[in-house]
């Protein structure tokens, strides 16, 4: 469970400004982006789960408590309210592994504004990261064309948590397992692997480390073959195979020219009656590298993702912002220079190949994307669990016009606002530059 | 405390087969970069406190056992000698905050080679995040010319994990505090923190938001100025704290023209009679910003950074490996295409203005930088505390070669490889391609 003091100190400062003005008035903050990142022609909604667990159960501890007192920057009666503080209000979000484009809140607020203020950094943190990677994994999906994928990038995630969400969102957006065994455990998500070119040297020679490891698993060792001589390699995993009278159930090739390597490899499996032996990629891939190997006809059954996909290299953040748009029945919004926003409570109606961005009272044809999850402070129905979740999101990747699957071409897609919310803003505006 | 199950499934498999094998052998593992980050001219090593701790407390709980009994990939006497499973070994690493090239050595494991093996992925990740942004924020601390750095990353880091390390991380490599309360608690970091747009926005006008913030802390308010019009902000600062009578600790520019706004502010201020008002800056900050700022004479006094150096963005991951370099008494190298190792267990010797790595039993003159810190599985020492370490992380900072603190060139710094080393090296070469 996350700490309430994972946040930013001037969310605690703000609570004791607004409780001490007496500002309690309920308030309405959105979480959404308002541009869509260079690279990405949609993005992919995850995280929703550590946020509603983050909800339901936020409460200072005593050690925290004391923590804020050590600051001297709270009088104990503010420390004391803190002490009993839980959330009370509403959220409203979108479905975990929904697809969103800019402008369109992915979640709501409603709470009293000390409140509705004091989640902005946890909700932040943690979407963030589950959406980023959901929203890269789900462009390594779309260019796989249905080989299987691996989550391989625990070492080179930004640490431990990031690990967790990477394997998470890997698979939620049609991964097909991971190498980190904690995320199998705890999420349930299938984990696969492999072996290293440590294990390959520690032996005397390739052979004996074959040996070695199709015994400890004769019918499910994925052997790789690249530490000396790939061909070679796989000749002599093909030897051993046979010669123990095993099953091959994978190559592994992890550098190299893998397209003309793996055709030459699938044929010497065929050849010695492996046909079932599957050829696993990896080193350095992305859906650029694998949209190359794929292209090239190379007869890879699965790819084992890294580094690039579990930091999202090409992009690694989103500007996510979580912006107040409403305080009582006041629609707020700012306008500093360059950074547009729309006001007010908005609701996203998904039609077929476009989205209207409307207030949230508005009725429009269409699939209305955020939901009611929790309610004075408590989950109203439970969650997707993490399969039924990966289905919608598939289905959403799926269906998905085929110009947004491009990964290098910018695909525009059309998000309309509503004529109710254009003309809330333009008055707004008016207000906001006659002052 | 990290699981040992934060870890790909191929280190367990691994483990389970090097058993079956009886190689139980010592073994030695380096972690190490073959070549620098395009974007780096060195990089700061950092992470070691986290390593140390899961070493020393590494163990498999029941439930930990449980789960992987249910992937029903090993046998029970397997289960139930990992259940016994301690680290026995040792590791030496170079001091947190040392700066390092590519080719030397940051940490070397030696221990029975199942489980040095085993270390690998948790090693790496709790490494990779913490010197990766040591290594970004060293940057940021070099060009900011003794201007104070705070970090405000948190809601954009790669989750918890990140958002914890990423303090640290800046705070080791020379900023003055970071937003993150848990950080400040954890780590005893300064909190620092000012007020957001959406506290301004929720009150009727920016006035009234003003003074209740300064009635909440009235010696401590840093005023966010640009939600409306940043120079009316301004004096409109000035105007409520002096007619309230209370101090103005600082004001906040977070977007525009921060150059000239903060000459013109400061002009504002100090005619008002608040020379001691800080104008802090924050908004999309990175090194290269921050450089620019600085250049053009802005008179700010601190910079608020985020997400471009909590997610490093300009090169989001480091490249580090961990390879076997040797077994027994037989040093080891891989040599696949492009990639060049050193084989056997190195030491790095720091001279002026250039660094040997050798072989460990090598004497050099100059300081070597790898030292014992766990013996037979037990820290041999307490570590530096984090203001120790920031200490000796500044010292080195400070005295690095002008040309290496460049942030927009490259810069090369010699790494000689020793005689022997080479040697070594050419030896080996010579036997994998006669095999």
């Amino acid at each position: 469970m996350l700490s309430p003091l994972l946040t930013d100190l001037y969310e605690l400062t703000m609570l004791y400004a607004y409780v001490k003005s007496g500002k309690t008035e309920e308030a309405a903050f959105e979480l959404f982006i308002r541009e869509l990142p260079e690279n990405r022609n949609y993005l992919v909604f995850a995280g929703l789960p550590w946020v509603v667990d983050f909800i339901e159960n936020l409460h200072f501890s005593k050690e925290e408590i004391d923590y804020l007192h050590s600051l001297k920057l709270f009088p104990d009666d503010f420390l004391d309210f803190l002490r009993e503080l839980r959330f009370t209000g509403r959220v409203y979000a979108m479905r975990e592994g929904e697809i969103f484009f800019q402008n369109e809140p992915v979640l709501r607020v409603e709470a009293p504004i000390y409140q509705a203020q004091l989640l902005e950094t946890a909700i932040m943190n943690q979407v963030h990261i589950t959406s980023l990677i959901a929203s890269k994994a789900a462009r390594v999906y779309t260019v796989a064309g249905g080989r299987k994928l691996a989550d391989f990038s625990l070492r080179r995630t930004h640490g431990a948590d990031a690990g967790m969400k990477v394997a998470y969102a890997c698979y939620l957006a049609g991964f097909d397992g991971t190498s980190n065994v904690l995320a199998g455990k705890e999420f349930r998500i299938p984990v696969i692997g492999t072996v290293a070119h440590s294990f390959i040297m520690a032996f005397e020679s390739e052979e004996e480390a074959f040996r070695a490891y199709l015994r400890a698993f004769p019918e499910r060792a994925v052997l790789l073959v690249d530490t000396y001589d790939t061909l070679e390699g796989v000749k002599r995993a093909i030897k051993v195979a046979k010669e123990m009278g095993v099953k091959l159930k994978g190559i592994r090739l992890d550098s190299g020219n893998v397209v003309e390597l793996s055709k030459v490899a699938r044929k010497l499996l065929d050849e010695a009656g492996f046909k079932e032996c599957k050829i696993i990629v990896s080193g350095g891939l992305d859906e650029y590298r694998i949209e190359e190997i794929v292209k090239a006809g190379a007869p890879v059954d699965a790819f084992g993702v890294g580094t690039k996909v579990g930091t999202s290299a090409d992009s690694p953040y989103i500007d996510f912002v979580y912006k107040l748009v409403q305080v009582g029945n006041r629609p707020i919004m700012k306008t500093s220079t360059g950074k547009k926003m729309y006001p007010g409570k908005k609701q996203v109606f998904r039609q077929e190949g476009r989205d209207i961005v409307a207030l949230a009272e508005e009725e429009h044809p269409g699939k209305p994307l955020l939901e009611l999850i929790i309610d004075k402070g408590k989950r109203v129905k439970p969650l997707p669990n993490l399969n039924e979740a990966r289905e919608y999101c598939l289905e959403n990747l799926n269906k998905l016009a085929p110009e947004l699957k491009e990964i290098r071409k910018r695909a525009p897609y059309t998000v309309e606002i509503s004529e109710k919310l254009q003309e809330l803003y333009a008055k707004l505006k008016r207000e906001l530059t006659e002052e």
